[in-house]
């Protein structure tokens, strides 16, 4: 680390607090920090420039840190580098007219929905985590639960201002929603968790304000039942979410958040979000159809946000007692069966699985708990249950993106795809400066 | 061409019939076709797989057709080589419950819109041409009139099938709208013209079927109003269609299409389209507060397709006056600013345009008039009127892509995208067989 005086020429050089040392990976999986790293703290796209201009002169890794609430371990910086973190990128123009957002790479998607709001505008997409930055959720492609009606971050991102490891900045795309004009790097951009640039501006769209929403819980006695209800609706309309849960986890729900789920009963639960009441009723109806043991339907905010208390701090409840938190992706129609099939596997392996998800969508957060020796048959478990999502027609990752601990997997399971992405790494990176030991290893690796 | 007995022997080998020389770009500005190819029909990617493997060992050009519906030139046998018609790749499976379309590259849009209809689904795109082709429409990322609500077709493409030049058939993504697995291949291969690998199938998400539509038409003394009246009904809803005419754009609609427009007062005239009659309503409203001259609700399907044959028929009334159909974006609330700057820009020239297009997304098309030694002077205007809408924040193709008629306006309005895009074509395409001379040159070019 003997370049870190003459960095310290070119901007300001911070120690590596501990804040920076890790993600919101869990940390069994969770890749180690490096001991000595450093910390910068651009403030625009040509203070990255000469950043990664000197780094890429000397070889020196740079790892790019949004809000650090990745579940990949794609933010941690894994050896002796710079750490560049976002945090003073964070101007936003909104442009009502055009009805866009242009946001420095560390605005946070609380700072974005507050802009979009005061403008009488909105940012649909909303991944969980309230100070994620608009950098991190380009970087993962980011999802969440509106992702059925509105798309996932890909579909928001219009114009991009990145920086290349050489140093030279990069302006793609636009204000406009439409762009024809050559291979898209910036659809390229999106999704490769830093390791092909770093992103610095995005422009981003905005949609028209939302409208009041209801909220419905069905629960029923079969996880089949639940799904056929989630495909007769999908078929229909297209609710702003549709989200289950299996029994167990609506339990951690209501423990952590302290409130009610409408029941007990039932194998699959069902929470959806509708922004037209018309089709709440009827989406009511097809659930009873459908054999739902009760359907609660909620307007006023506070028995919906206890509803979706319940469903939001699932996690808060599991995030201690599990080895991490899978997002593999099936088609929806074949949750259910994809459901059965994995805890059959888990069971094999002795392992335990608590479930919820996105039904709408297809993307199932599965929870497997920790146990003695896991490190042992955990991983061999694991490939099985992404190879068994990839033969429904699915993907590994939906929302959380390879980061360090999907690098295997990616690279045994789709290898065509694995070796073009290596190929892809080198062109635009071609000393492996950025986000080194993410997304795909160096050929040696 | 000594090599057309051996390719006999691995596929059936047409002639070059007149129908496979041009597509729909106007002949002006179309590439010259080579004299010399032969077509072959593969029925599916196993086919291809051979043909490239074929082609690639000998360095010979693959040209890659669809519908030919093309307006850059992109589907035009350059080179004597081999043209690859997708034609016989035409199966169409919907899977009603994870609401998709799997589709050969060759299935037309209306095939696919009548098989989403029969299964109680629709496909929400829709670029003018129904004889577009599923592989054409992923090749140049077709737009559109909905793209304003419905985004264009990357929005739609959940997993592809691809054979690169190698001949190696890939796969990627799949039944489920969520992805971060890594680099997206898909989304670097939509809008690549059949220059880094042939499309075979696609995954094609499909919507609820389509409302009942309600049409608006409404005529404005000044552009700048009628833009204004965009920028307003834009902020607070999202219509199916917000379409822009110019007066003389108007007139040529109603002289081919036998109907009347509703005006022929006004500089500038808006065609809405809306799923929901309130919004169809509040648009109405909107339009007359910003002083419409007049505004025609039509509810009943024969009033309806009067307006919109007058706006779907100027380009027919057009395309044997004019030199190109121009496809640039702004961002919406300056397309007012653009078109009056871009008439300005043409005058010098004496250039006349006709201009109409997609208000809401900011997709312009203006037809260049024919005129006395164009050849001399009409590129150098080009170039211009690019730049200048690159310089309001928009892109030089918004839906038509590059083809051969925009590739020096690519690298000279966009050089650093450009040599990155020659590097990935590099990598895809080594010998530079798929679609050369398309979207970006050799380096000897």
């Amino acid at each position: 680390m003997d370049w870190v005086e003459e960095l310290g020429k070119i901007c300001e050089v911070f120690p590596p607090s501990d804040a920076y040392r890790v993600d919101e990976t869990p940390p069994l999986i969770a890749p180690e920090p490096a001991e000595n790293f450093v910390v910068v703290k651009p403030e625009n796209s040509v203070d990255v420039s000469e950043i990664l201009k000197f780094a890429n002169e000397r070889g020196i890794p740079v790892f790019t840190r949004g809000g650090g609430t990745g579940l990949s371990g794609g933010a941690v910086p894994t050896a002796n580098g710079i750490l560049l973190s976002t945090e003073k990128m964070v101007e936003i123009e909104v442009d009502t007219e055009n009805r866009v957002a242009v946001c420095g790479a560390g605005v946070t998607l609380k700072q974005l929905d507050r802009a979009a709001f005061k403008n009488g505008l909105s940012f649909p997409p909303h991944p969980g985590a309230e100070t994620a930055t608009v950098g991190g959720m380009i970087a993962t492609n980011a999802g969440g639960v509106r992702a059925l009606k509105y798309g996932t971050m890909r579909n928001y991102v219009l114009g991009l201002e990145f920086v290349l490891a050489s140093g030279k900045i990069l302006r793609v795309g636009g204000r406009t929603v439409k762009n024809s004009s050559g291979y898209s790097l910036l659809h390229l951009l999106i999704g490769s968790e830093g390791t092909l640039g770093v992103v610095t501006q995005a422009t981003l769209r905005l949609f028209p304000a939302m409208k009041d929403i209801t909220v419905l819980a069905a629960p029923f006695q079969r996880m089949e039942d639940a799904m056929s209800c989630v495909v007769e609706i999908s078929s229909k309309m297209l609710p702003m979410a549709l989200e289950f849960m299996e029994r167990r986890a609506v339990e951690i729900g209501e423990r952590v958040s302290g409130r009610r789920w409408v029941s007990r009963e039932g194998e699959a639960h069902l929470l959806m979000i509708f922004e037209r009441f018309d089709e709440a009723e009827e989406a009511a109806e097809i659930a009873e159809n459908k054999g739902a043991i009760d359907v609660f339907v909620a307007t006023g905010k506070r028995e919906q946000d206890d509803l979706m208390a319940v469903r939001g701090l699932i996690y808060e409840g599991l995030r201690n007692e599990i080895i991490e938190i899978l997002d593999a992706c099936v088609p929806p129609a074949k949750i259910a069966d994809y459901w059965r099939k994995s805890n059959e596997l888990a069971e094999k392996y002795g392992i335990e699985l608590v479930t919820y998800g996105h039904a709408g969508d297809g993307n199932v957060h599965q929870h497997p708990l920790i146990y003695d020796g896991w490190e042992n048959t955990y991983f061999e478990f694991r490939k099985k249950l992404l190879e068994l999502a990839v033969s429904y027609g699915g993907v590994i990752s939906g929302e959380h993106g390879i980061g360090t601990v999907k690098i295997q997997e990616l690279a045994e399971i789709c290898p065509d795809q694995y070796r073009i992405m290596k190929e892809i790494k080198s062109l635009f990176d071609p000393r492996g400066i950025l986000n080194p030991g993410k997304v795909v290893l160096p050929n040696h690796g």
